[in-house]
């Protein structure tokens, strides 16, 4: 597989998993279809397009390839009424999110870095492109995003430790296997954070 | 009348509209003068300027040509002072800005498509150029965005709806009479929306 | 000194003292050390890029010199420390971030003037500049932005009379003795707000 594709295959992955998510978060707050979409998308597109807009890398990709919006929409549109008859998957959802995680650093990350960004700017637009499109969706329901608390379980720390990682080795390994290893290594410690509970200091005053 | 100054005009009343929508919004949050204006030129300018950075269209409508701010500005003035003296108009204020949303999303499909964007974005942006300040609105005096909910009575469909219809008809009838036609759909169905409580199906989980 | 390294002098400054209100916005909330960053990144730099962003005027410049990205990591970290073990100074915090506004908006003016923006845009962008940052910091902790309320004390206001006065004499006293005497114009201002309770009228309904 050449490695076009399996960074657009990956895209398409990461962003019907985050729509997934962004769905899932319409529950329980009075949403109709419309809502869901719309949360979805800016739960799947959000991260990418701020870190394109800040990179001045424009046209916007969703922009000029509508498969992204269409797999947004449709990957919502299959939640919305899956879970119309089924119970919601709390533990698979955890799982795929931090997958959408580990390929959307990593993307953001390989992209700020063909825009010739610095090491600081290459690890910042990587917890953007995995995170940002999640603190949107939950300021637009009305939360404090989760990326900020003790209860994201190191969220964005997994996306930096991967980017830290993939930035330091960079040219170094075969690219294809770096980008792997990289996303393997945000997808395993958010998965250690979530399942064993682990924190980052909480922030308390004197 | 011109093609262009019957854009400009539909432009300053949107402006308008959607600017008192927004001082209005500030009712028992105990904001003062300067708060007021704020959400009204946010409101009012919000959609816009989130659809021309996202399509890259420089310099944007409103810093090149203050005359929309000052709209926003002086409407946002005179809704503050007014609502001093007069009881708050529910039914005259949903009546404008169901007209503000028609003109936003056709002023939006139509400048997506000078772009040459595909009709997928272009729907996209009637939605969010008459959408998303009325978004940002709700998100600043904390309210979960009224377009997500079910109370939000078909808000962004009614604009995709005349959107689509533009879109659909755009080259075979004369500009001016389909943008007329297209604005009509959208605040038609909008005011069925509002008084004769129509709703999309609710998210629910099993 | 030259005027450019004033300038830059005055960016560092500001840009460590938001830093540091947008860490300690985090207290109580039951954020970690990475949520304080991003709160601090966010408050420091978003008025700024939001600015840029308007205005068409890239690259950014902390994307570009990542220099205001650590200055604001390595003050948050700082006000994260010791606030564990120092009480946390309210007064004297309300006195950095009137330095904060006044420098932010004055710089943010003299932006917006070297890139030929109108007086009216000049005056909104000091306000952006000085303010927005803010705005997003009180979205992200969950609380209505306190710029837009009585609360708030005249915070923009502040920044639009130094901005006034800043645009108003613009060519014709010396820029940096103009911009010192502008910047303490909202210092002062912004002051006897806080400490002597002014206010702008409240918006009341009949």
């Amino acid at each position: 597989m050449a490695y076009d594709e399996f960074i657009y295959i990956a895209e398409l992955i990461g962003v019907s998993v985050f729509a997934i998510t962004g769905a899932l978060a319409a529950q329980g707050k009075r949403m109709d279809t419309l809502g869901v979409v719309v949360l979805a998308i800016v739960t799947s597109l959000g991260g990418g397009t701020i870190r394109d807009i800040t990179l001045d890398s424009y046209p916007l990709g969703w922009v000029v390839n509508t498969t992204y919006l269409w797999t947004a929409i449709w990957s919502a549109v299959a939640a919305f009424l899956l879970c119309r008859y089924f119970q919601y998957p709390r533990r698979l959802m955890l799982i795929l999110d931090a997958a959408g995680l580990a390929l959307f650093a990593i993307l953001g990350a390989e992209k700020a870095l063909m825009l010739d960004a610095s090491p600081t700017i290459v690890v910042m637009m990587a917890c953007i492109t995995g995170a940002a499109g999640g603190m949107i969706r939950d300021v637009l329901t009305g939360q404090i995003p989760l990326i900020l608390h003790r209860d994201g379980e190191l969220y964005a720390t997994c996306a930096m430790l991967g980017a830290i990682f993939y930035v330091a080795f960079y040219g170094l390994i075969d690219q294809q296997i770096l980008a792997v290893i990289s996303m393997l290594i945000i997808f395993a410690t958010r998965l250690a954070a979530v399942f064993g509970d682990l924190n980052l200091p909480e922030f308390v005053v004197a």
